[in-house]
């Protein structure tokens, strides 16, 4: 067993990527997207559906390769949009998509589309054979929670006699147990994150704002093999790091205060996402309490997952956020812990599995990505959280932190 | 009457926003709020709801003045979501967001919710005024295309006797319609993005990649006004010029080839977006007579705007589609131009009117702002596009081109 979750060398596990990377992990995504859809029909035999119709984009790339930025299906009409039949994968395009489908997913039919779904639509349905045998296809799944009430309405217009199911979190299921691949591009994604943050503490010094040093971890990011943000920086500096949500000010940083950066990569489609709460100057002694307290819930919850993997048996999500929350509640801060413990990590920033007080009481999936990020904040006066991201392979004895910034208290522009 | 479409001086009309812009955008928009509600009541009352539920982004910050980030409604919840009754505005929010809903929400009453929407839903209709007059809520509006039918499903089984009205359009509709404040934002906007591109000519040289450039030019927007990009940088050379849809990617730059951008900035909520295609040293002959034609098409656009307004009288968005989309006809490059002449923009980079070749009919609104954006793309050749955004306002007898940046050809690199 390889248990490692205190003092990983940065770019140990993940490292920046390179177009051989790419090209690896473009392979190994195409091979394993016939497991995927294997996984899926199975799925779909079980409930009784002959088709399944997507619209998620990360449900897209997922099984049909086709890559769509975050936001870009608002702007993409029906391209991007799949069916799942017994034999195929059909990806819609418009005219301005059909180049890139066709390249990016060489294993489907991409059928193009150009604002006449409805009017084709029974004909496209009747082109496929269904999963639960039969003369066509009788009952569809549909993503309900991403697909607008208006598309639904029209889809059923169209194919009277074709029956709307609505389901949700199949596929997101399945995403949550992760590949080999997916896990070196969530590694690389937190060595992005890593190295630029590293080189951003010369930068931070009393008198830069918010605003400024977001923007430049972005860049430091973005010109470092992340091909996007997995999300807006969060950098909140004093009292503004006790807000559970915040977008960064022009206020500037002052000596004294804490300074909270969240923050996370995208590599080739996979992401990463991080919290460090840093020092700028001589901490406060009530500060400093807090962190180590913070840091002790967040080893408390690593401690409780190494248990796990040494007994070869998957705990539930809560056990483990209560694992970290005891230790905060102890301390007489549980109510200044509002949120949950952690949440999986992939093709988007939080998905499957949750490590929430609310978490249903199902077991870890294995293997997966999650992150570890407990918190204490103060209203009005300060906040502290620390995150990582852990690997938690039961099969492999493998529980590694992919995170490779130090976690202990890091002091800067002093 | 003010026409000046061909020689507008950089910042002209639009400039950099200073904080004193902000504060005074912030005042005009709250001001403008009530006239805005009132129209929507007024479509309301017409079509007989008795509330409207909006979930659009867009819409949220039209209405309430809450300001959700570029897809972070797929994050938020149920925050920044609206209910509009006789007599209030209702903001839903949960502990992430309230305290910024009470600050960016003066007006509407803010709903803390926590994951708790479907099972308080009776009662929040039930607090509700209605529009229609009568005892209590019994048809309810709801914005159908941006709902999802998950959510959709669950408030029908909440509350069984309230009719779900599936609506679209309707806020849009107003927001086609700009107010004086809104176009000093887009304005700015333009500003903007015409001062970023003026700085990155000196760094267009053959060798750098088009990624590169592309990431420079964002840099250079979003550390001189913009608070956020309209949309990801499109910067594509040569041959890739011809892709109407294209991200971009290390291919380098090189002497003789066309480099088209096309990108936008945001201020304050408010986006422009313009094209320019550069020549990176001297143009060969085809690509310089593609480059005057789609220019001489333009200007038929703009011609015929003028003339709209010096009549006085708002002409069809299709009829200035086919202004210039006749000169491109003419010179037999009809089937090279694959897409619309424009589309109106603000608080979304696409929104009404639009002027392309399915445009529904109606007269253009007024006063508004869109695109005037003629293209010629020969595949696997080259691509030229010139786009520029224009203010049309009839009742002050004013057509106006925002974009400053020069039409004419520019050489780079050379």
């Amino acid at each position: 067993m390889t248990t490692d979750t205190s003092a990983a060398p940065l770019l140990r596990t993940g490292r920046l990527p390179t177009p051989a990377d790419v090209d690896r992990w473009q392979a190994a995504d195409r091979a394993a997207r016939p497991r995927r859809l294997a996984a899926l029909r199975e799925r779909m035999r079980a409930e009784g559906v002959d088709a399944y119709f997507g619209v998620r984009r990360e449900n897209t790339r997922y099984l049909t390769g086709m890559e769509l930025g975050d936001g870009e299906e608002k702007v993409a009409g029906n391209s991007g949009q799949f069916l799942v039949s017994a034999d195929e994968v059909v990806v819609l395009a418009d005219s301005r998509y059909t180049l890139q489908a066709a390249e990016q997913c060489p294993d489907a039919r991409v059928e193009v589309v150009y604002n006449d779904l409805y009017s084709r639509w029974l004909e496209m349905l009747a082109a496929l054979r269904p999963v639960a045998g039969g003369d066509r296809v009788h009952r569809l799944a549909v993503e309900s929670g991403f697909v607008s009430h208006l598309t639904w309405r029209r889809l059923a217009e169209a194919a009277p006699d074709v029956e709307l199911v609505p389901i949700d979190g199949w596929v997101e299921g399945q995403r949550a147990t992760k590949e080999p691949a997916e896990f070196e591009r969530i590694a690389s994604a937190c060595a992005v994150a890593d190295a630029a943050l590293e080189r951003l503490l010369p930068r931070i010094v009393p008198g830069v704002s918010e605003h400024e040093l977001a923007l430049a971890l972005e860049w430091e990011m973005r010109t470092t093999g992340a091909e996007a943000l997995a999300f807006d920086v969060a950098c909140l500096a004093g009292a503004r790091a006790a807000l559970p949500h915040g977008s960064p000010t022009d206020r500037a940083v002052s000596a004294g205060e804490v300074l909270l950066f969240d923050f996370g990569a995208q590599v080739y489609g996979y992401r990463s996402d991080m919290t460090r709460t840093l020092f700028v100057g001589e901490p406060a002694r009530r500060d400093r309490e807090i962190y180590d307290l913070v840091a002790t819930a967040q080893q408390a919850a690593f401690d409780a997952l190494a248990e796990a993997v040494g007994r070869g048996d998957a705990p539930v999500g809560r056990a483990i956020d209560g694992a970290a929350r005891g230790v905060i509640e102890a301390a007489g801060y549980g109510r200044n812990f509002g949120h949950g413990l952690g949440h999986g990590i992939g093709l988007a920033t939080h998905e499957a599995p949750s490590l929430g007080r609310q978490a249903p009481p199902a077991p870890l999936p294995s293997p997966t990505v999650f992150s570890v990020e407990p918190g204490i904040y103060l209203d009005g006066e300060t906040g502290v959280r620390i995150e990582d991201l852990v690997l938690f392979d039961l099969a492999a004895g493998r529980l590694e932190r992919l995170t490779a910034f130090p976690r202990e208290m890091t002091v800067v522009g002093g």
